[in-house]
């Protein structure tokens, strides 16, 4: 039996390592680039004692009580729903956009002419992307999704994903649906939880397994290479490499760079109790920046803490030699980019040792509770592969 | 033409003085047995700069957009959603009781299982009294029902009323709906409002016309008699009474006194910024009291205001007699009181010159906006008794 090397510790690489670990008993080493584990979940205490999700507000949202059960191994979870407001026209409205944004944008009394017909066009209080408000027959609601459309959804993507947002694909822009209700959850999730003890904590647990060797700090680009069909680590066969990281970094860029976006957060301490009237708010007309975070509000247990930071993201392309954007957060999902990756995911699949895993190697922009489910599934496969080859 | 008296300066009175003094052009006198106008909505600033509402928190709440464009004319409107907690074995739920609760009640775990199951008996996300679950068939919800019946409105109710939910009439009970979904509204009404500067200078606007005379801290009982069929006002005719207090002291009880129920409310003062989690906390567990409100909370604009009060509410029944229950808030309908109030009623139209308007007068729990929209249409009938008495 050879070696197994993890490339990544967020949750596609850890999830991977401790399956093998535990229910596979095989040793593992880990190879993260970063001199932190968890990936972009990773949190720490400032030195104000505030935790600080240190790539951007993460919360854990699900239908799937089965992913919160799987994390609950490794941590407590505590109910912690994401709200949001956003801020548009130099007003707090409310965001999922829902009936009562209805009301703070065009007004009460036009709102109860509009009402009754969303409610009729869309039955069931579910959630409905702004393009069916957009294209709708009537022109009440068709007027209606023009406004909300350029005066939230324009202007976020283009600062969001550097494109217009007819470039860039559409479920990614489905991803923010009008509520058809006054539901003030950002997302319509049934479980809504954040780690007790916070990311870092969570991942410390997952990787503490006597088989699982963490490597921080290293990059595993210098060591992977392809040889005789095969990928192989610092010129040694593998049995098996699961790599996370951006897919075409893996071959060396050799088609050309995907396009993945990066955030660079700025920090600010206020000498207050509270500087925003929710944990995170939306600015999709403001100049450079998307989205504050102020994460005294997203902790669990804030007591003991004073003063409150708020953290301000503005959304820069991924380049891992710039000073701002060195981190790839997200697939940017457009014609192009699919074809580009589809090119390094035939590539990646003449390796019958490698396996990829993760928003970075699937060029998906999964959520974190999709991305657990695609790792538990991709799980049952690696450990098919092993257990054919032990056979 | 007579003199047109009206008893009360609650919605009831003061929309029908105002109509009969601007569209009819007649005067008015409003007699007023309290030292202020405006009924149970009156409102006033403490010593500590914060607008109590006297009688008890209100909130506007309607789906009918009419009723918010009348009183329009009277105040500017902000909107001001009621937001609730209740508190459960010692713990913050979420009032309305929602898909939240169940999940605060029962876990999370338990709740994966159930909440597939209301949704699929409840589709379309809308509210349900708790008596479509306790009596319903499959038995994950009937228990879910019996927890949530025996935990809030078994003691709610019987602090509240007086009595044992079997004996208060369903309709009452149905008041406080389960939502099938996450709303996290108190009330399911689409225009949520309240009065920018008050309820009481609402009312002073509402009153102050030329063809209104108030009459403050008369009581009207004293002065009113029937005599040939008619009622009379210190002996003398009138064309028209209007009478919006309890109906049975209009008659002198003669029958025997309808319940009404009452509140006493006991403000403490807090040197904090805040004190509980929304505005209005419910306690259906507690002794004695069934709610507190934080109006600093309620207030639309607090600013300048330092340090909270809490108003805890006492139900007692309404003794204009005792110390504690002088004014009378709710009436309370069961069989008995429904039956004494239909010989009341039929007394009252003996009179042809009498009016009867208001949750006091036609003993029915009218909401605010439904109580506004049902004295519009008393209105329409004095009106036509006026013209008719003209030709």
């Amino acid at each position: 039996m050879g070696r197994i090397v993890v490339v990544g510790s967020g949750f596609s690489g850890g999830i991977l390592a401790r399956k093998i670990a535990e229910e596979l008993d095989r040793p593992v080493t880990v190879i993260e680039k970063r001199r932190h584990i968890g990936g972009n979940m990773y949190d720490e205490y400032d030195e104000h004692g505030i935790l600080i999700h240190r790539y951007g507000p993460h919360f854990l949202n699900t239908d799937d009580w089965s992913v919160m059960e799987f994390l609950q191994q490794f941590t407590a979870l505590v109910p912690r729903c994401a709200k949001f407001y956003s801020v548009i026209d130099g007003k707090y409205v409310r965001l999922p956009y829902n009936f009562e944004t209805v009301q703070q944008l065009i007004g009460p009394e036009k709102a109860a002419g509009l009402l009754p017909k969303l409610r009729k066009s869309f039955p069931g209080g579910g959630r409905v992307p702004v393009s069916a408000l957009v294209e709708h027959p009537d022109e009440d609601i068709r007027n209606y999704g023009v406004l909300l459309f350029e005066k939230a959804y324009r202007t976020y993507t283009s600062k969001m994903w550097g494109l217009q947002p007819e470039q860039i694909d559409r479920s990614v822009l489905d991803r923010v649906p009008m509520a058809m209700n006054y539901d003030e959850r950002y997302l319509n999730k049934d479980f809504q939880f954040l780690p007790e003890k916070g990311y870092t904590e969570l991942f410390k647990n997952m990787l503490a397994h006597p088989n699982i060797t963490v490597r921080l700090g290293d990059d595993a680009l210098r060591h992977i290479g392809f040889s005789g069909g095969e990928a192989v680590y610092d010129g040694e066969p593998v049995e098996c490499l699961i790599y996370t990281g951006p897919i075409d970094e893996l071959f060396g860029c050799r088609y050309g760079r995907l396009p993945y976006r990066s955030l660079d957060i700025r920090y600010e301490y206020f000498d207050r109790e509270s500087m925003q009237p929710s944990m995170m708010v939306s600015y999709p007309q403001a100049a450079g920046y998307t989205r504050t975070t102020e994460y005294r509000k997203v902790m669990p247990d804030d007591s003991g803490v004073s003063g409150t930071v708020i953290a301000t993201e503005y959304p820069v392309a991924y380049d891992p030699e710039s000073g701002t954007g060195m981190q790839p957060y997200y697939p940017v999902i457009t014609e192009d980019s699919g074809r580009l990756y589809k090119k390094y995911e035939d590539l990646a699949k003449r390796y019958e040792n490698l396996f990829l895993c993760g928003r970075l190697a699937d060029y998906k922009y999964y959520n974190m509770d999709a991305c657990i489910l695609h790792t538990l599934e991709r799980f049952g496969v690696v450990k098919a592969y092993l257990e054919g080859k032990k056979r």
